[in-house]
């Protein structure tokens, strides 16, 4: 019987339990548990053997056999109850006895048969030459499931949000100068987490990138049940969508604005209760309550509608290329090409235009307060010039967007996420560790091949991880650094190396008083539109968000952080407290903004872009059906390539307790 | 060691295995496998105790102690690969000996440990007066899991979109009068799929109805692995949204169009790869190009694009309270009240109009024409009467679409699944099926109520099945029919007994020759709207769909399905071959179409049906926060719900396999 104690030893998650009282204490001082219980998706419970005690006062049970073998089954009984089995020995689907006798074994079916009328288990009896406690004719050992399932514990250390240093961010003031690295929910602590053993076979599913489309992927996968390892290079989840916490003042770094347009992204939201965890960007009647238009030759002030009206001209001239604004060339905006309502061939003609062309075609229409407002806003929402964007993309944009400009401030700059950005990614986290998920931080990705079905993915410090299935999270701009084994088709290497355009700023900025009603934009220049967006914490400053466009090579906010200062002022006489960016550009995971394309590369590249790579799923908002550059891309992105994931190695689900199945009707 | 041969006989999806060669033809014989498999969230794999057979020849190995037990490692090792476990008996979490001699145990150890040396499983020693073999000295057990999960099957009988016979649904033409039941792909059978012992303790979750919501709560449930029942009264899938093959061609009984907008729904679309099996009910160029308008003083025809203005000016008009299109009243649409842009007092007051009232208010602005076309467009929209639907019903409606008219079309009235809306309830469904749902149709039920904690749902034969939690998306208009125990909460009594008031007819038919451009509006009278929707099959008749209003009392389908023809004729001289319809009115389990409501309806009332009841969650698109009364919001209800059981139930996920953790870096 010695072997019991070492029952089970190598999963270090079983839970051992002992009956209160003398017999659970005797056991307890013998090293043995009255119980062992393993959480499989249902969980089973194993008794130590037991020989007759009485339950109360755990003396042996020798008046009669009778006697004896019934306080065996009752003392089975109180372990497997006390251990979560609700119906006790009534339950159990195995029973090992242990007996001198042969002889014995009908007086203890016997027994058991009285007590638990309903329940035949599997029954073995072993013959024994000795029972180790002396005068004692039998060991008895009972194993049970227990068939509902259990709440996971959240796993330590997460949970809490707590903002930590990030080695991501910067914030610059004259007195300090530049300074790396800003707090924020997103850090996870410890870094990493990985089962020891779990590394020696291949992971079923491996997801590179902690983003919103890794981040959806990794918790739609480990919620059914698939053994996931999450890499990332930074110290942080939300990739390119991140908030840090400053002086009790969140500001968002990179994705910001959210809308129930956004339906998966929405969906996160209602799930984790942040639906109405809203706060606004725009402050009606806040201080400095007027647009600045500065187009080199001075800057002018307009009420905001004006400003509106004028960009809402020229933006539908823009836009209406074929007479429908939009609908004609766009009407599906999920299928570029290949849909049922526009051949091809016309949308591929309209692809060949950049934005400059079709500003080109239609400048004469506007006025040049209309026209700086147009060429600011191309690249203020797609980070690139008006030379490197397709004219497609805004149409998509557009089409998206319902097909008017009148949506474009609810659905791109006003809605913001109250607690950040980086408190849902938390929650997508934090339910994907709560749902078993294991992870390492710190861990930029090398490379990543395929022999044989498994994929071996390889860290810049040589380490290797392999699973049935990689989810590649990775940025289009990040993804030359990544070498791959078979090498990515010709197709897709091309608009690798094509790349997208956005390299834009944004740069925030504490100022003194109130500046919540500003908005304007500058155009040409270093820089394009400025926000304000709230107060600070305090009540007594007001948070600037502002964006620059395409700047490599003329502002760089790391070489010269003061020309930032300068470029907000032009805005506005402000009082600046702090200046506080990402630098989107010279970011190792990122190395650009959102994802927008040049003329021709959406109906070339696109579709190719978003094709699997044998064994390897590509995800990321670069290439969504739909909101393609957008938080809402990441997550469609991530849900499509687990769902992919899912259906390849199949899922468990409830089939578990699955038996014998009646097919006629029971109701 | 005869306990073996019973070992987990309760689990009948326990899989036994012989080897292939004598060693298992010797076993199969004997009536012992040589490895059983339990399908667990991992499986647990178990041998039959072997003694020392040559695995070649089966010959008792007996030159050697050492020969002897090498035999039998090599026979487990070759048993344990055979039933799937990659690392044989290197894989191996325990082995237990039975020996005859204490002595032998040291030997038995050191081969073990020189041939497996990575693996230390839990061991049991056994001494045993006797192997049953004569002249063997050991008989071993192994048991290891198989980590990585495995591929379901589809459940036989589903999977094979086949168009049954529904008891839903009529067709009428003058020669066969009025035919109740149609053919679709939503009906399932079997019709019932309830593993025997299953139902003995409580479920964890049941599901009431199987239209949209509870269809994707099931989903969700099942694919986390929670053991779900569920329960419908009808003998199909898809509830007030399901599709009728009638001849070859596709009729959209109910919820019909679709939209990417719709982002929870155009998600299920893009998991299931229907994404882009789109088709349209516009046809531009298609015969009879244009709309009619039947005011009572006859009737005119316009082309489609004048009809469009005026309905969208008359719309604008009706929709602008604010002065802001319904931005200031409603900013964020899933949240009707409490949310951070306006204040509940101003949306109530607002909420106090109905249609009517808010047509009074403007009507003087109009023409007769858009006048008739905003009184029909109201009804329309909302089912009922313009006096019947509350204003804020449509200043909602218009807000999710994105606060214009002009998305209407293509958010309300021009895309369709393919394959009909049946197709994508059953890839749900089928889905769910193979991830472990249960299910029972033709099952009404007639009460549900709490005890302890345990909910119970009795049908009307009444069975009586419980759960820990159940999924409720009976619709608001049938809710009156349930017994609640403890009863509804007062408010939601008061809700329900206000009910809501569509009771929209819906009526297709298939008409002679290309009337494919067909639109129309009559009004006041029998019909408002019609629709030229594609060919049918064999493209030489055109697929008619018409809506009529709130006709109770004055047009009943069932009762005088001529007059249907009459009225279809009002828009158009044509040539009917059948009328196909559902009627929503009378099915029982219905009693109206999608949900709107009165006047003050919305602020008193939605949030409250969107409480639960307890351990009773309450799932319908009747009361979505978002797109109420659209498939969407089904989605969106029934997601939620799952997510809630799913948080309160806990979710094994990927932990089954959890062990110890590494915290420190290991990359
Ligand atoms: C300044 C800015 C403003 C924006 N504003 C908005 C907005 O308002 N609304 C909106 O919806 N969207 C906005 N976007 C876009 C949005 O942020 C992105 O589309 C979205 O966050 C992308 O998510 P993703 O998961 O697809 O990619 P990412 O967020 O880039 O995730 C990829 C992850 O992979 C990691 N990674 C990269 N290389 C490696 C490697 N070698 N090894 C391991 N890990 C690696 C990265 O660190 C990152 O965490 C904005 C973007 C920027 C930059
Ligand atoms: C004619 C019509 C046209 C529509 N057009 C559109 C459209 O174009 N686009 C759109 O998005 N939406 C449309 N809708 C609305 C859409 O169909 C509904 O909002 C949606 O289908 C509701 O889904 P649900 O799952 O919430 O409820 P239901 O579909 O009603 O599901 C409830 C289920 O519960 C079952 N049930 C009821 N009582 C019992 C009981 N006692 N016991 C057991 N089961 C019971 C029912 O049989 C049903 O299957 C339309 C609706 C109608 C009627």
């Amino acid at each position: 019987m010695n072997f019991i104690s070492r029952l089970f030893k190598k999963a270090s998650h079983v839970e051992s339990k002992w009956l209160p009282g003398p017999v659970g204490d005797m056991l307890r001082s013998a090293g043995i548990a009255t119980t062992t219980t393993v959480p499989l998706s249902t969980k089973l419970v194993t008794t130590t053997t037991h020989v007759g005690l009485d339950l109360t006062t755990g003396e042996l049970v020798t008046s009669s056999l009778e006697d004896e073998f019934t306080a065996i089954l009752v003392c089975l009984d109180a372990a497997l109850q006390n251990a979560g089995v609700k119906g006790g020995l009534g339950d159990a689907h195995k029973i090992t006895a242990y007996l001198l006798d042969p002889a014995d074994e009908p007086t203890l079916q016997k027994i058991f048969r009285e007590r638990y009328p309903g329940n035949s288990p599997a029954w073995g009896t072993v013959i024994v030459p000795a029972i180790v406690v002396p005068n004692m004719r039998a060991e008895v050992q009972a194993e049970a499931m227990i068939l509902r399932s259990f709440v996971t514990e959240p796993y330590p250390g997460t949970m809490a949000y707590e903002a930590k240093p990030s080695a991501d961010g910067y914030t610059y003031t004259k007195k300090t100068g530049l300074v790396g690295g800003l707090h924020t929910y997103g850090v996870i602590q410890p870094e990493y987490r990985v089962r020891k053993t779990d590394n020696d076979i291949p992971w079923e599913a491996i997801v590179i990138g902690a983003g919103y489309a890794g981040l959806t992927a990794a918790r739609d996968l480990v919620k059914a049940g698939k053994k996931t390892l999450l890499l990332e290079a930074r110290d942080r989840v939300g990739g390119r969508t991140w908030s840090a916490e400053v002086d009790g003042t969140t500001f968002e770094m990179g994705g910001t604005w959210v809308s129930h347009v956004h339906g998966r992204l929405f969906a996160e939201m209602e799930r984790y209760g942040l639906k109405d965890e809203i706060s606004m960007t725009r402050t009606e009647n806040g201080g400095c309550d007027y647009f600045t238009l500065d187009t080199g030759s001075g800057s002018r002030k307009f009420t905001h509608k004006e400003a509106g009206e004028m960009t809402a001209r020229a933006w539908r001239i823009f836009i209406n290329i074929d007479g429908n604004n939009g609908r004609d060339i766009c009407p599906l905006p999920y299928s570029t090409l290949g849909n049922s309502r526009v051949s091809a061939d016309k949308v591929k003609a309209v692809d060949q235009l950049s934005c400059r062309d079709r500003i080109e075609q239609i400048k004469d229409q506007l006025t040049a307060d209309e026209l700086a407002l147009l060429e600011s806003l191309v690249p203020h929402c797609g980070g690139g010039s008006v030379e490197d964007i397709g004219f497609l993309e805004m149409l998509r944009a557009q089409a998206l967007g319902s097909y008017d400009i009148s949506t474009f401030e609810e659905i791109w700059t006003l809605y913001k996420i109250r607690e950040g950005q980086s408190t849902l990614a938390r929650c997508i986290f934090d339910d994907a560790v709560r749902l078993g998920l294991q992870y390492s931080f710190k861990s930029p990705i090398k490379s990543i091949s395929e022999r044989e079905g498994i994929v071996s993915v390889i860290s810049t410090s040589n380490k290797t991880y392999s699973a049935q299935r990689v989810v590649n999270t990775i940025p289009i701009a990040v993804l030359p650094d990544i070498h791959f084994d078979p090498p990515l088709s010709p197709l897709r290497q091309e608009a690798i190396k094509i790349n997208q355009v956005d390299y834009l700023t944004k740069i925030h900025a504490e100022v003194e008083g109130d500046l919540r009603g500003l908005r304007g934009c500058t155009w040409p220049g270093d820089f394009l539109y400025i926000y304000g967006d709230g107060f600070c914490a305090g009540g007594k400053s007001t948070r600037i968000t502002s964006f620059a466009g395409d700047n490599r090579g003329k502002l760089d906010p790391l070489k010269e952080p003061e020309r930032l200062e300068t470029a907000l002022r032009r805005f506005h006489p402000m009082e600046i407290k702090k200046v506080v960016f990402h630098d989107w550009v010279s970011d190792p995971y990122a190395k650009a903004g959102a994802a927008w394309y040049r003329a021709g590369f959406l109906t070339k590249y696109l579709a190719e872009l978003q094709k699997r790579h044998g064994n390897v799923l590509m995800a990321n908002a670069d290439w969504a059906h739909g909101w393609k550059g957008f938080i809402e891309g990441a997550v469609e992105q991530g849900a499509l390539a687990a769902d992919t994931v899912l259906n390849e190695l199949g899922v468990l689900g409830a089939n578990a307790a699955l038996g014998e199945y009646q097919s006629e009707s029971g109701l």
